[in-house]
């Protein structure tokens, strides 16, 4: 018989929607021409693309053409740091502020982009896991040419004062840049109201395909191409187009604005049942915050016991959560997220991660809890 | 009634195969969880990843660690040269030699290596679209750190003398890439006899699906990011693995391979055929080899006629193919590959490229032939 899993994973990966899959399939056989092409089938795969690139904008609340579809997140927050670090660099300005709780992704290439000359601050969050305006304002020098702070962490799913540190960005003259991989489809997103210059995304966390993400950048900024070839995404990202993933990504965001109040209800109320019963097992430390931070994303650390070791019995008790991301699973160092919030090594490894999304249910949670509860007390023996 | 189109443009990109759907499904709604992940599920996914991936070397004839899945062609094509770049560029070597006819993906990243002080070499392939080994012995010099010649031309399905290249390159210590972007899934491709040190495939050119293709590198060369982030591809190329589109390219190269044969059988004959019919019309011109070539890819140019307002005609009568590539379709230059090929720029803006595949029949062959004939007498009246 095949074992049964619940997947409380979701801030890895999400399983794809029904309505992302069937919007998908007919781009894979029958709509399937170059959207580049200049004939009748090339000009319908560009009308669909067309489509897309505009739901996906009214969404975001922006222009179709400040849209622009990469492989995912990572590439997209590459490209925001190499193409503001390369507008910065024209003005004389190489100094760039972040958090040291950002994704790899941001955290490499920064460092990249220091071993070119360029000087980072990275702002540690405050215990909750949050990092303040006043932060952001008081790190902001002269030569500031960009702010990248993510939306929503994704260890702990605090929520970051984005609307706030867009307003101040937007008063000192200075790109804001968010990662905002762990909110799209979760919070609503409105580049306008939050002064966003530049945002990454990517479809597989909210329900859409892997390998397709997208790059907002408003219209004013000169984006550096990170892939270099054919003249599409108007000339800034070089590749035929993934149709197919595009719709699904699409399809997903969209499908996930329109159920967001509905979802974020019924995962707040999964959550709230899994915070309860964590919270009741002998030391358990919440991570993060318990107000700002998004419906599904729960971190606690579980004192005297090894998160990867718990990992590996729940795993075996067909539990699927994580320590730390999965980006960087597998590597024997403490979660960096855990770390700037300033706890110890020991704290930090002895963490776990469950992410919940719609699918998941309020049995599942109380198997959570039992499991844990008994996994932990099991260790500790 | 939906209109019918014969679609004769399979070098832009393919229709999926069913085998290659079938094989993707399950990972989009089963096995979707995070190959990176520790958890059962995500070994699961890891196990999955790992069997396409070597399923792909076995093709090629290399090792699985030597096989990195890229966002696709352009993806590889420009990581493989500023891999070799970096490489070249701490022993002092500041030189590469290359195409006029390569993808642009191969020219737009020299053109940008050469901003950074590298100088290029591009050779001019013969009037039958093949550059030789000669050509490329003669090029190099003391400094020279990349040879990065095309398997088979995009436009004019051209192959060139990729083995006696490599073994020149061998011989000579230079690193050898090419573009096998047209050539995969069409030519058995053997890494090892070919003496090739790096090479760029996409899955969507041979019946897999969009967004997806490799970069194979001799497990010798220290690949240079161009997404940095997580420790995916072995820490060359971050991003979560996109599996399902891994395990469509795996299941599209093999599926080419097993049938390669039996399909280059059967095309080369609809080729021929429409070879036959478009040398009867007056003033066509055929550009390329007519022995060192693809199977499906045939390009004429048609004297005294527009090729822009030739393919609109056809397409109008529900005939898709193409004026150029796909990737620099809308731009009003003559095509660069037929300029290389010494074209003048009225013969290269006369120039239609057929491209076919197992899916063609001979009645389609035969409704083409007619088609074009009767279009060409139409303009030139």
């Amino acid at each position: 018989m095949e074992k049964q899993f619940i997947y409380a994973d979701n801030a890895a990966t999400t399983k794809m929607s029904d309505v992302a899959v069937r919007a998908m399939l007919p781009y894979l056989q029958e709509i399937y021409a170059n959207a580049s092409s200049v004939h009748l089938l090339g000009q319908r795969s560009a009308a669909a693309l067309f489509s897309a690139r505009q739901q996906v904008a009214q969404v975001l609340n922006c222009a179709p053409k400040e849209v622009f579809f990469t492989s995912g997140g990572s590439e997209a927050d590459n490209q925001a740091l190499i193409s503001a670090a390369a507008l910065g660099k024209k003005q004389g300005k190489c100094h760039i502020v972040s958090t040291a709780m950002e994704h790899h992704a941001i955290l490499h290439t920064l460092e990249a982009l220091e071993a070119q000359g360029f000087t980072v601050t990275l702002l540690r969050p405050q215990a909750d896991g949050i990092v303040t305006a006043t932060q952001v304002a008081e790190a902001i020098t002269d030569t500031t040419c960009l702010i990248s702070v993510m939306y929503a962490n994704n260890e702990t799913g605090a929520i970051q004062p984005i609307r706030e540190i867009g307003a101040l960005c937007r008063k000192r003259g200075v790109l804001f840049h968010t990662d905002a991989v762990q909110a799209a489809g979760h919070l609503t997103i409105n580049v306008q109201r939050d002064n966003i210059d530049m945002l990454s995304l990517s479809a597989h966390k909210f329900h859409g395909p892997k390998g397709i993400g997208l790059l907002f950048a408003k219209s004013n900024i000169q984006l550096t191409s990170l892939i270099r070839g054919g003249g599409q995404e108007r000339g800034k990202r070089a590749g035929t187009e993934n149709l197919p993933s595009i719709i699904g990504l699409a399809t997903a965001l969209k499908d996930a604005q329109e159920h967001m109040q509905q979802n974020t209800a019924y995962i707040t109320g999964l959550r709230d049942a899994l915070r309860n019963g964590l919270d009741k097992i002998d030391g358990a430390g919440f991570n993060g915050s318990r107000e700002h931070c998004l419906p599904g994303t729960v971190n606690y650390s579980f004192q005297g016991v090894n998160g990867e070791t718990l990992l590996s019995l729940l795993s075996n008790e067909g539990i699927c959560c994580s320590s730390g991301s999965a980006c960087s699973a597998g590597s024997l160092e403490p979660s960096h997220v855990l770390l700037a919030l300033g706890l110890s090594h020991e704290t930090a490894k002895s963490a776990l991660r469950f992410s919940l999304c719609e699918y998941n249910t309020m049995d599942e949670v109380q198997t959570i809890i039992t499991k844990v509860t008994e996994a932990v007390n099991r260790l500790r023996r």
